[in-house]
């Protein structure tokens, strides 16, 4: 399995994500800032993801603050941690992530081991929770997924978007090892290419077949019978199964609607948002203008013209067959089966 | 207005469309094979332009066989017409203007007058006929434009992909005269973004208001309420008004159809082709796949994944809410209502 985020005790990796497919070289971050960074500038990105380097970014904070005393100890990693979250705005496990450790952090302030150990421990118990969450919706996805199956997703919600093994790509890698996976299609994904260039990449190395379109294929591809089904991730879901996730997501989700095609999203419990009734309330994250504009060093937009640049859209709950977590499938997505599946002990 | 087709007997200049909106040059023609090249590059493309383009190449034909007899003079102008039909399949401007160059050489060749003076005039008829073709549809589609209409269009049907003024940005430019255009969205347009480079280029340049955006970033807006009409282009229209356009209209036209927005196609009575009863006949154009997986010298599509570029897709006529012509506006869209828009004089 492709290991992405690595950890040693004060010393996190990650492997630089927009690099690849052409390079796959790794970055270090010894202080929180770096992983505060990391995630804002898209070294890493995925939801799952950015809520385990945020982790890590929170025990780098207490390896940093070692010899200090208890109380500014604790103060260096509540800040830490109030820089990480708002290093992006949109997916909602960087706050769960950056909220479970500081409460570990407090819990063990008081006591006299090693924070730094302590903290450590729990990012590295978030991290393999989340690969065992990845392969427990896998598990729950399976008897969603047709025989011979041809799987349409959008952006990369894949191993590199979690801690491993992926939550769309979960559902794919386990549907794969039950042999029912024919071809998936990556929706390149504009702006960032996720598509293209990770989720192809990926599969690639897995040696699980992959074909990239460009987003404004996907239409076309559903109309000639070739998508049985669309899996993608998501960044933080409303009480009512409302779904943010990438930029563009929204989209084939009417077109799965109007194809007829089941429209899945794989998520874990920690992407749920309860405080949110509806999708309404989810902030959508714009980013810069030239993200857009400027392409491998070119200008492809005009300077006359304006940008559109938003990061994510919102798929209402209606347009979605079901959400599968790790604790089961919620379907149909009704705020009343939400609140069923999450109610679950995992 | 823009000149991006310039002839001077025995010489097409054409705008090199493949270096904007960086660059603003010229490529020169003097044989009938470098405007089949430039079609086939894409130097020029827009089913009207492409063309008039191949109506130069016919003229340049006959300007490069002064002097031989006239049956080897005829031979040259035909051989030289089936190449540019060959340059691209899918829209059929292209098979309608070499054909009509192909009259008038045969009509012509019995006569003691100057053939390449008699197919430059041709060409420059067919060039001047699509210009005044382009600004009745902007008449005739004006009643459809609403008063601060936001517009979305995909791919370029402007000024760039005709002899001038453009189809779909006729309507534009036509409602823009009459004060009632607010914004511009241009879909970028995935793999070559003629919205990003071309659409929103020209639009700049005539300082019509436009903000591009990637493709997969319209569904959202129009949730958003922020498109009052699509109107786009056409590259083959069969009988039944089955519209075949840029890769990403077919999905474009779900998403209208889905939030309830009028979705409008322009394009002149030389788009149609009444020998295919239904738009399942329409040749779509494969093109390279390193067309997609390459972008400004960068691969962004690892090895070991396949890439898909279909040019085209098909839009079914009960998507389309109404096809203006230079004879009139076809609504709803029905083979019956094809007919009879398409028997009215000019």
């Amino acid at each position: 399995m492709i290991e992405h985020i690595v950890w040693s005790r004060g010393l996190l990796r990650l492997l630089d994500q927009r690099l690849l497919p052409d390079k796959a070289e790794f970055a270090d971050c010894r202080t929180p800032t770096e992983p505060a960074s990391a995630i804002k500038n898209m070294v890493v990105r995925g939801a799952p993801a950015i809520g385990i380097t945020a982790a890590y970014g929170m025990a780098l904070a207490a390896f940093r603050a070692e010899g200090k005393s208890a109380g500014s100890r604790l103060a260096d990693l509540l800040s830490a941690g109030e820089d990480l979250k708002r290093a992006r705005p949109t997916a909602v496990n960087l706050a769960w992530a950056v909220d479970r450790m500081a409460v570990k952090a407090r819990e063990a302030a008081g006591c006299a081991g090693d924070l730094a150990s302590v903290l450590s421990a729990e990012a590295e118990a978030i991290h393999a929770e989340d690969i065992a969450s990845c392969k427990a919706m896998g598990a729950n996805g399976l008897p969603l997924m047709p025989e011979g199956g041809r799987v349409l997703t959008h952006c990369n919600a894949g191993a590199l978007a979690t801690g491993g093994y992926g939550t769309a790509l979960g559902l794919v890698r386990a549907a794969r090892e039950a042999g029912r996976i024919k071809m998936v299609y990556a929706d390149e994904t504009r702006p960032y290419l996720q598509g293209a260039r990770l989720t192809a990449w990926e599969l690639a190395e897995d040696n699980i077949p992959v074909t990239v379109l460009c987003d404004d294929m996907a239409a076309s591809l559903m109309a000639k019978g070739q998508v049985d089904v669309v899996i993608v991730g998501a960044d933080r879901i409303a009480a009512n199964g409302d779904t943010a996730n990438k930029i563009g997501t929204y989209g084939v989700a009417v077109l799965a609607s109007h194809h007829r095609i089941p429209f899945l999203v794989a998520a874990p419990s920690s992407t749920f948002d309860m405080s949110l009734p509806s999708g309404e309330g989810i902030p959508i994250e714009e980013r810069p203008a030239d993200e857009v504009a400027v392409i491998a060093g070119r200008r492809m937009v005009p300077r006359g013209a304006a940008v559109l640049h938003p990061a994510f859209d919102v798929t209402p709950a209606p347009l979605i067959t079901a959400i599968v977590t790790e604790r089961g499938v919620i379907s149909p997505v009704t705020g009343a089966n939400v609140g069923r599946i999450l109610r679950r002990p995992h």
